[in-house]
Parts: C-alpha cells; sequence; structure tokens
C-alpha cells in the first residue's frame, strides 16, 4: 500500500504542477529535494511571483523510522517504527477574486518489533479559503467534493464536511478559515471499508482537485480589482497565517518535530497585513464575506 | 502594591506615549478603553501609519477575578482569585533601519478563600529587534539596561540577559528574535528583595525604556533606505510574526483564556512577507544581522 500511496501522489504531484504552469503561463515550479536525516525526504515544488499565482506550493514527502517522542506521545504509543507519506498544497493567487486554496493527502504506517503493521490509516482533504465570496464558487467547490466522496459513501460528504468547517476554524476570532470542503484523518479497515477501499476514496478526492480548483482560477483570474481589494486580501492573509501558525497542527507538528521549515511554511501567503482592530463596512462584500464565515452554509 | 504599581503603569503609558507621539509628529496614538466580562479591563492605545512608526501599541490592563482553568493548570492551583495588571508594548517603526521594540511590565497576586494574598510576583522586561545591526544601538540599549538593573544587584543584568535570549528565540529557524535586553518572571519576596525592592527594580527598568530607545530611534529615523531594505524589513517582520503566534506564552495564553482579540495581537507587523527560502547574501549586511541571531553576543 504504501509504494502504490506514494506512486499515486508523485503522479498528482506532477499532474497539478503542470496544470498550475499551464494556467499561469508565466512562472514555473522550482523543485528541491531534500532528505530527513532521521530516514526519508520529500520534493518540494514552489511557484513565486507569476500571472496568477503569487506563491504557492506542491509538495510531496516520504518519511520512516523510529517515531519521534512527540509523536509517541500524541498517539500515545511506544517505542515504535513508523512510514509516512503525503502531498501537501497551499495556492495563494495574486488576484483578491481568485480564493487561495489548501489540499493534503496523507497515509501513516506504524509498526512493531517484527516490522508487522500494526497500523495504518489515511487522512487528509480539501478546502477554499476566499477574499470576495462568489457563492457559485462555493457551491462549485462543493459540489465537486460531494460527487467524489458520494461515490463511496452518502454519508461521507456531510460527515467530512462537517469536520471541515470545525477543524479550519480560527477559534480566537470566532470565524471560519474559509468555505471548507473536506476533511478526514484516521481512515482505517472496517467491516464496510477496507485499506483498498480507502485508497479508492481518498485518490478519488486527490483526482477531483483540479476539477474543483481550476475552473474558479479561469472564471476570477482576469476580473479587475482596486488596491483596497488587495489590502482586504493581504488582512485576510493575516488570518490565514494566524490559523497555520497557532491551530494548526499539520504545522505546529512540523516545527516541533524538526520538519524541513522552508516546506512548512510554504504556505504562509507573499504579503500579509495585520491592521489594528479593521472592520469592512456596514454592508460591503467584504462584510458578507466574514458573515458566511461566522456562520458556515451548506452549499450543496 | 497592585493600587501603586497600577498607578505606575498608567503613568507610564501616559509618558511613553506623548514621548513617541512627539518624535512621530504626525500620528497620534488611538485610545479604546475595554471591559473585560468576568473583572477588570484595559486601556488600549494604538499608533498607525506615522512618519516614524508604521504600527505600534501601548497598552496596559488590569484583569481579576476568577483564574480561569487553563490558568490554574498552568499555575498548578486550584480554584482561586486572581489580580493582573501589566504594561505591554510593541513598536515597529516604517523605516528599515530603526528597530522593532517590545516591553512588558506586569504584576500578578493571587488569593485564598478569604481573600488573603497567598502569591505574588512581578515580571517583564524589554527586547530590541533590528533589521540592519548597528553594533552601537545593541550596546546603547543593553547598557542602558544594565545599569538599571545593576542598581539593584549585580547578577540581574547577566541573568536576565540570558534568559531574555532564551526566551525570544524561534526554535524553528534556531535563531534569537532580535538583539534581545532584559526578561524576568516570578519576581519573589525573598530574603534580600522584598516585593517593594522588587517593585523599586521594576519601576527602574520601566523608567529607563525611553532612554533605551529614543536616542537609537532619533539616531537611524531619517537615514534613505531601498526598496530591497524594505523588502528585507519585512520578510524580518514575519519571523516576528513566528515568534508571537508559535511560541510567545503571553500571546497564546491570552488567545487561549478568551482576551481582547486586538489588543492582544497588535503586537503584529502592520506588513510582513514570506519568500519561501530566502537567504542574504554572502558577506551583506543582512547576512551579519543572521550571524549575531544565530550566535547571541554579549553587548556589554
Amino acid at each position: 500500500m504504501k509504494d502504490k500511496f506514494y506512486q499515486y501522489i508523485q503522479d498528482l504531484q506532477d499532474s497539478i504542477t503542470s496544470k498550475l504552469e499551464a494556467i499561469d503561463g508565466k512562472a514555473i515550479f522550482q523543485q528541491d529535494l531534500w532528505e530527513r536525516p532521521e530516514g526519508g525526504g520529500g520534493r518540494t515544488r514552489v511557484i513565486q511571483n507569476g500571472n496568477v499565482f503569487e506563491k504557492g506550493g506542491v509538495n510531496i514527502s516520504a518519511v520512516h523510522g523510529k517515531l519521534p517522542k512527540s509523536m509517541q506521545a500524541y498517539f500515545n504509543v511506544g517505542d515504535v517504527n513508523f512510514f509516512a507519506c503525503g502531498l501537501s498544497l497551499v495556492i495563494h493567487p495574486k488576484s483578491p477574486m481568485v480564493p487561495t486554496v489548501h489540499a493534503n493527502w496523507r497515509y501513516f504506517e506504524m509498526y512493531d518489533q517484527d516490522g508487522t503493521i500494526v497500523d495504518q490509516w489515511f487522512g487528509g482533504g480539501q478546502d477554499l479559503t476566499p477574499y470576495y465570496l462568489f457563492e457559485e464558487d462555493a457551491k462549485h467547490f462543493h459540489t465537486v467534493c460531494k460527487t467524489a466522496c458520494d461515490k463511496h459513501d452518502p454519508e461521507f460528504y456531510p460527515k467530512y464536511k462537517q469536520r471541515c468547517d470545525e477543524y479550519f476554524h480560527n477559534t480566537h476570532r470566532n470565524e471560519a478559515r474559509g468555505v471548507g470542503g473536506l476533511f478526514f484523518d484516521y481512515c482505517k479497515a472496517s467491516e464496510t471499508m477496507s485499506m483498498d477501499n480507502w485508497f479508492d476514496f481518498v485518490t478519488e478526492v486527490g483526482n477531483s482537485f483540479l476539477e474543483a480548483y481550476v475552473p474558479i482560477v479561469e472564471k476570477r483570474k482576469d476580473l479587475t480589482y482596486t488596491q483596497e481589494q488587495r489590502n482586504w486580501q493581504e488582512i485576510r492573509r493575516g488570518r490565514y497565517v494566524e490559523f497555520n501558525l497557532v491551530h494548526d497542527k499539520g504545522t505546529l507538528f512540523g516545527l516541533r518535530t524538526n520538519g524541513r521549515i522552508e516546506s512548512i511554511l510554504m504556505s504562509l501567503p507573499p504579503h500579509v497585513q495585520w491592521q489594528y482592530d479593521h472592520h469592512p463596512e456596514k454592508g460591503s462584500e467584504e462584510e458578507k464575506l466574514i458573515e458566511v464565515l461566522q456562520q458556515p452554509k451548506n452549499w450543496v
């Protein structure tokens, strides 16, 4: 399973980066290969200062070895070996009319002393963070998510949509990071879902990513915008930073377990503002966004 | 003691904000009074878009009531009442030639069921974060810190200077936030220092703040700088954000205990950049700064 899934995310990284380069038409992804001293490594691909994409990363990694102490405590296990691989991406477009997107698909194994797998699971998801709310874009994104889920279990979409709303939430601001999508974790073999079934589900979602995001980019990338709208985008990007640095388990985990800092923090936006006590004008488009972030909607 | 110290920080807030307004010559502090539903409140003063200061806050607060659950665990005590007051300031100048400064002075009391004080202590410090390193500025700042300390105990400066280096450290980057200063906490009555002695020490440091910072601002505020130097400042400000959101106990504490968000996050810089895998040129001024941040120096 680990070889099959790692092969899958390698191919997916290729297809996502080539598609995004084609859309951008100017910038290309810079590739950095890195090794983890304790075992494994990764292939980081970052795009910067494009026509469409101001900054983004589409990274894969596969790491293995002794489970770090901090992870032992987290998973409540002893001194075991592990393998983990995944693809993580965050794309920050230049235009405030084009939403930021985040996605991640990952697979985890733990072994006993003999090297036998004692636990294994998939996790992942994809979610959208607009700066201006086009309801049809949120509907499109969620519709693609739902279609991918429904092929496997009609209960998946409502369940994983809700988990996404709960997870990507800036509790200290009492607002969602964005309009959500899917979030799932600890997808383990059960009576109804084998690991092969989970593989089919996770790759179905992974394969739906470009379909979920690209039509939105195509539709919004050439809209004009003002400096005020750009400022608003940079202020909202500040909330994105707050979520990733204060609340996101993956980021904090990476920072505390000596992960490759630049690959982890590629998720941070290129230009960000913090203004004291900023509030959008009553009845404005900016305020409409905040209202939806404070009260997550059902988009499909 | 609590009334005496709160009176002190009220007066100190006045003297600091008037001096900074005089230096800026354009922007004035906007004042927000706020109340804490559970008891107490604060007086937040924020300056933005000045000639010299791009964004800064000089805030005081005095809060009391039942110790929040999260603080009970932190202090390892039960269901007790508390009082806490303090002044916190962060100043982000516009010019990359002028360092950012942070300072905080605070006092804490805990009570038993009868309202008798069972524990009380002072804490605080001040530290400097330059974007370009003028060694004489770091020396000046530390000399003022040392002079204030030496009046009370010759061991204070080396001890609190080292604690500052240890505390304001971005462990995930393996570099200091800035060139340090002083950091002290849990200053409790002992055989050699009564609470009155600690009051004298903490107010001595508080009174030294303007002397430590203002001459540096005056000396550097009119230097010219390039867009590249401004970019470097914004990238370094990103490290400031990383420290405050990932590591700073005060910030995380405030975010997790329902503090006034805008007063806590006034510390975040106005304009910030994150570039992927940015490294200064060999032999440049920017690299010289990094070297000092990776290997804290003794400035006096």
